[in-house]
């Protein structure tokens, strides 16, 4: 349980340094991140490296006592290699090639900026890579912000057409595999193969599907190529990226299997509020907190992208610049998501950043100092966690082993739905958000983990929309007890981006015995109906209309006789999106018959444990009393929750 | 009266063809359409052709009975033909040159592309021209689909100025003709001009007019090429195309005169009413039967194109895949659908298509069969029609001449609203359409007429926005003694697309002694209210302020004294678009004047009178009861009409 | 006080040019503009210049008694120079090149193109520079309409990058001023600087401002280089350009300072409604008449921009083309457009145009007559105005220095507001546009006016959003008497587009110590509430979170404790964006304080004094009812004004 934050020496006078660095001490850090944007200073012109500066401040914080996470510059190309090599400037989907002023504007197929970013890491991890004050190097920073990922550039194409060699051998495996013949879309070798884009109408969904695929594996070689040189000259420090939230143009937990420890994220709760899937409502009461469960999510998320091992590399202080409003948070709230952040498992929550930068493009993003010095509102905040966390008893705490309920999180499944929407408003990541949601709000933990997850020991695990599934989850199914619960489209595809031969659920078929006869997409008017456990509720927005098979039994049925829920012993499928209400009876039904003991929350207020200790976060304005024996040890606070407060409390049973 | 379906061969193991031949004669079909997206299979490369798979196609299914209707496949050129000449490809009207990967991915104008056409389309015909089995042809698939046309190529700029050259002679004649003087756009030679996209602000509308002429004509040439070749070497067959519905991106009946046997078009009811101009609440409502007016619009718009041969190529079977929300069909609407077309002069009724593919761009668009080879539920009520066709008796049915009213459709009239709205949501085929309805909820059968057509023997004309009256129009007109209805916009240009000398309505004054002296588009909250025949409406969307001369009658007029309907003997001038009810009362006024018998419907159930019988259909979910004589003999159903059921009897009178 | 009309005798057969100019003398119209859209029939090819023609038009126009102004015909390059020198078309900021086809297709600074121009108008200034009827010149024509301005052409680049080096000597001084280190954004030299467009996020927004102030100074120029040429060779005649209403792409005051003797506008009310910042009820409710500010706003604005010489160089007469609707006018507004007009100071009124064009593009919109040449219902209403001004008693008008109460308007602050919004629906000229309408609602007159400007003799100065505030106004504050009222983000800013190192705000902390220590944007649903002086109201879509210092009171807090108002002395500054009603609250509180009466208006009423003649307009529809003493000499109307009326009284007081 570490602090850290995020600091730029280079946009500071050098005068200034040894006092912040003091100033970050005394406020209760330990950690610093820097260097992530400052090629343009290491290297200012081709070849010729200007350390000094960099020396300078990594000593003068070692000094202060605090330990360096160093990033790689890689995010920030300077103009002379860009003027050296325009080639390696990024093409939007549309054709465009983008221009250098701002970052991340480079081409991440481009072998020569590979080769140039190889030089840049290099040189570094020769200065620095066994400095006794570095602890951990991150690679590049929030690989694909800003939809520089897919770029649609040659060098792009041209990688493509070697991966595709590889992946199919003979291009009459391609050819078959996509369907080509649909359209005349054949082709006779992999280099007549171009990019997906721009095409009069949608291009083949398995060709954009090996794009996409392609594209994540970029991503992650790109990473791996960074990761390679550090692992060599900087032994026994920690590699990590930080990646972003809700964040899914490539596949995270591919990359971290090219070498990761730490799954470190960025987290900003007020503008993923205001530009996610919520409605007005849900924007308008967390406008000022965050929806309760979008740190958590993250949290949950990332930990099972870093094997256990999760940082938050970036914690939103106060208001940022990025959304379409950028409101102040509530008062208590950065002290709140800090606590949250621990008990999800973070080794370390880093601010962002320590001082707001008066110029240049983010300079309404506020940060523990304002630009005249003076702790922000947020930053006298982080001063409080520090003082609680130096009281804190850490000896109740300790990893437990998994939780209870496990969510299947496939990244590839959102590239499906997003290739092949069918219905507008169909989203994977706010259906998963919504089927997590609920079982926060029954007070359970969660563990989300991927499809390849070895899912032993979980009593239930969930999987709201699951296009390709995997015979080795069938084999987990088989193999274990654990209950499990599917959403719609479960199974309605082949890794090739097929319908399967014998229909969906394809091979979740030899434990749910049903057909789906036709798949059909809602308009948001159409809300079939449907009761369940008293529940009076509504599917949504998709309907796979199911013909049940030996052993299947209908548990449900919408109001025109289409089943709404099926369930062959363990295994259970829901049919349709539904409203919360419905949603909630659902998952509710499975929790039950896993014998998982719940709660009830009230909106805003949301439970973890870590260990023996419970935590609670209220993010409403409502107080709330926690039941908890008389007696209980608290660590945190007490059983009377205000507005953003947090208790934590030992768990006696 | 034949049923047909879509099959592609290519797409399917050729030990599967002889089962999909037995089960499509055993389902009642009768007539096969393949090939038209098989280039790549037919010449892989440039120049070497493969037809054993197509022979061996051809061969299975007439030997199983089958017709077989042959489509050239120029909307698929293979990769080899892009990499050859990517000069080929489309330009869309922002500049980006398309790419392929889909289909349609062809500049129509391109010189070298029509060669390649050429040589495919000689080379099928050689080989099946004169195959017994073969007795259709269907040219390219859909024309212009996907907005491939206009297309803004250097090719479609140098055939433009021919085309200007040929139109005007001297480049002075089309600097008067489009009013070039106006900002200094003249030209001093044609080959200065260019093409009318990406200009700062708006284009000269008359380039623009003239440019979609232009593209009309190349779709029309392109058409004609192929359709030379093939009734030159396929004599005797049927030539066609298969025309989307509700659109205008080019003059249908210009094409139809360059040779068209039959009038074809493929017909999806639901997503159509999921993207055009209807509110939610028609949307919502008509979401699983589609709008009731939408197939009998298109029946009767192409039985008039194909000059009373028409054709459904394409008929919606299941759920599709291309609207925003694809939801799956009432169940009867695939049977409904089909006798409508019957009932509306329909010589075939093609399903697309035999078996939903499970790969590609189209595997979410269902079929007779799942990809499973089981029959859907479309597919069997394909068999319950075919069964009712087989008893169905077509004595008491025949061609009895035209019906009583006629609308008129004029394709340059879209072209011109779309040039120049004026007010942003008027939309000329929304406008048509309504108009249309009012007359089929009266249950009237209505024939869909260009303006060039012979008119005789029509009691009531209606026009509902005409911008060009041509002076034959108003000599029928004048010779005749129909009934004339016109709606706003009428006369309002002359064919230049300027402005009458003696304003609007131009020529129509001859007959209609009026002066528009200024026009206006509302926005919608912008109301003026009109009262006719106990009537209390609104105007919406437009106006034009009349100056009424002698011998017109001001029949109501605005709350603010505007004339809303004048009159002038026969001839009957609306000068606004009106709400529903209003619309209503004003053609109502019409029909009686003309006339006309009419019955008042509920918003669902349509009729339709074919021959001696008159068919009914009931898109609505309330049940409707037929007033029919007792005695009377039904042909299909009875008196009582549930959801989705269709009735036929044989009229007495 | 004259009438003027817009006039195009190219567009007219020369026959017909003697009975237009007969017939405007008639109507009473003076002064006639011509020319600026001609440049293809000036010079029909390179060098070859056709002077006749204009030659007679100017002088049948003379000999009819009206006086000419000469517009350039910049706006409009004939095709043979788009044809020699197509690198002068522009670049959109998608990086598209525009093409040939409409008008304004120039890249403005394209030194080629400026070279043309130069030719083009020293030929005219030659021809016509001393004709006795010239009396004045317009360069080009609304510079920068249709998003022209900025362009992203190379030679912008490379002038952009002259203007760079200007401003800052060293490169190095750019990169500190745009703080180059965040990003690694720093350049070696000024070459290396590109355009802000099209980077994969924001571009520094110092590069932004700086671009902005590029082309700014770009138009300035362009304007400039025509106006010495005019100048030298057309001794005392006026140099005039017609701006258009709410534009802000160039500096206004700037492109003044280089020569302009008569700042013209364009003023079209009911396109304007339609299309700026208002809801749906006042869309709806001033759809026919115009918002009742949108044509003093201007007058006021330019009235300053050409330092108190100001001209309506285009007056809409009837319905036009160009906005998403085009009603007719209420009858009457014409007339109340031009007196209007009058009372604000303009010297000329000039209608747009004096005949509809049948033809190109803007032949929907209506002038004085329609295309066949008899009056429109807007041309009835001039001859009345000129009726009117004839028998105007012009003695008892005269003028009578500055307002009250000055506005100020900051064309770098709107730039700066929509680089960096923060807030999506922050929008600085609708915030403006309030606050001037909360004076006018209060029957006060407004002078707007730049920074820059002396302020000596106002009672009170407001300043809605002022992010730079130049300390010479500052020492303005201090060494004056006048009251202040500043609105959110004042200060916020300094020159180069950074905060200031005291926080905002800034400069003005010199005269109201606090300091803003942070800001936010707020969605529309958050609107923290206040009350002052008994009007309970809200903030909106921004707040900034003040500390006090000393000296500064408190006089409203929001309900969360945030100042909502503070006052030192006689500087106020409301912290966020009010609602209407508290708004006028605010407002009326430093009116009062600053010693103004004031009268309460309804809200389609409105006054403005010109010497000792008010004049009042009434836009709404309910009759109003002047408080004016027994006696009171009305020059127009009386104390009872219906709908559209006007009414003009000699104040005695």
């Amino acid at each position: 349980m570490h602090l850290g934050v995020c600091y730029y020496p280079e946009q500071w006078p050098q005068d200034q340094w040894a006092g912040d660095a003091r100033r970050m001490v005394e406020l209760g850090i330990s950690r610093v991140r820097i260097a992530e944007f400052a090629w343009g200073r290491m290297e200012p012109e081709p070849g010729r490296y200007t350390w000094a500066w960099l020396d300078s401040a990594i000593d003068v914080l070692a000094q202060a006592g605090l330990k360096v996470i160093l990033g790689t510059p890689t995010a920030t190309p300077p103009k002379w290699l860009v003027d050296l090599h325009p080639e390696i400037l990024p093409v939007a989907q549309n054709g465009t090639r983008l221009n250098f002023g701002s970052r991340r504007h480079y081409d991440i197929s481009s072998p020569v900026y590979r080769e140039y970013c190889a030089q840049i890491v290099t040189a570094m991890v020769r200065r620095y890579g066994t400095h006794p004050a570095v602890i951990a190097w991150q690679t590049d920073n929030e690989l694909g912000c800003h939809d520089t990922v897919p770029s649609y550039t040659g060098a792009a194409r041209e990688r493509f057409q070697d991966w595709l060699a590889v992946r199919y051998g003979e291009v009459a495996g391609l050819n078959a595999a996509w369907g080509n013949v649909f359209w005349s879309m054949e082709y006779r070798s992999f280099n007549e193969v171009g990019l997906p884009n721009l095409t009069p109408t949608d291009a083949n969904p398995s060709h954009w599907l090996d794009f996409r695929r392609f594209m994540s594996s970029e991503v992650a070689s790109f990473h791996a190529l960074q990761g390679a040189l550090i692992r060599e000259g900087s032994p026994g420090r920690d590699l990590l990226h930080n990646f972003m939230g809700f964040f899914t143009s490539f596949d995270h937990y591919e990359l971290a299997q090219t070498g990761l420890d730490v799954a470190a994220w960025d987290s900003y709760p007020l503008p993923r509020t205001e530009v996610l899937w919520f409605d007005e409502t849900d924007k308008h009461r967390w406008a000022r907190s965050g929806h309760p469960d979008i740190p958590a999510f993250n949290h949950d998320l990332y930990r099972g992208v870093g094997r256990g091992r999760m940082w938050v590399m970036e914690q939103q202080v106060g208001p940022v610049n990025w959304a379409p409003h950028n409101p102040v948070p509530k008062a208590g709230m950065a002290r709140l998501w800090t606590w949250e952040a621990f008990a999800h498992g973070a080794e370390l929550v880093s601010y962002f950043r320590w001082r707001q930068a008066p110029f240049a493009q983010e300079q309404m993003h506020s940060g523990i100092n304002a630009p005249d010095d003076r702790l922000t509102a947020g930053g006298y905040e982080i001063g409080r966690v520090a003082a609680e966390l130096a009281d804190f008893d850490r000896t109740a705490v300790g990893w437990t082993g998994p939780a209870q309920v496990a969510v299947l999180f496939d990244y590839p499944a959102d590239w499906m739905v997003q290739i092949q929407r069918h219905g507008a408003d169909f989203d994977y990541q706010k259906i998963v958000f919504e089927w997590y949601s609920c079982l926060r709000a029954m007070g359970l933990d969660v563990d989300i983990l991927p499809v390849s997850a070895d899912l032993t020991g979980y009593r239930l695990v969930l999987a709201p929309t699951l296009p390709v599934v995997p015979e080795s989850l069938v084999a987990q199914i088989k193999a274990g007890d654990a209950h499990w619960l599917f959403g719609p489209r479960t199974g309605s595809k082949t890794p090739d981006f097929a319908i399967p031969a014998t229909l969906p659920p394809g091979p979740l078929q030899s434990v749910l015995a049903l057909r789906v006869a036709q798949s059909e997409s809602l308009r948001p008017s159409l809300r079939p109906r449907v009761t369940l456990d008293g529940v009076e509720g509504q599917g949504l927005c998709w309907r796979d209309h199911v013909e049940a098979g030996e052993g299947v039994e209908v548990e449900a049925r919408f109001d025109d006789g289409v089943p709404a829920l099926v369930r062959s012993g363990r295994v259970r499928l829901a049919t349709a999106c539904f409203d919360p209400v419905l949603l909630r009876a659902v998952i509710a039904r499975s929790v039950r018959e896993a014998g998982i003991d719940v709660v009830s929350l009230p909106d805003g207020v949301r439970l973890r444990r870590l260990g023996r200790v419970c935590f609670a976060f209220n993010y409403g304005d409502e107080v709330w009393h926690a039941a908890v024996p008389d007696g209980t040890r608290f660590l945190l606070g007490g059983a009377e929750l205000g507005a953003a407060e947090v208790a934590a409390w030992v768990e006696t049973s």
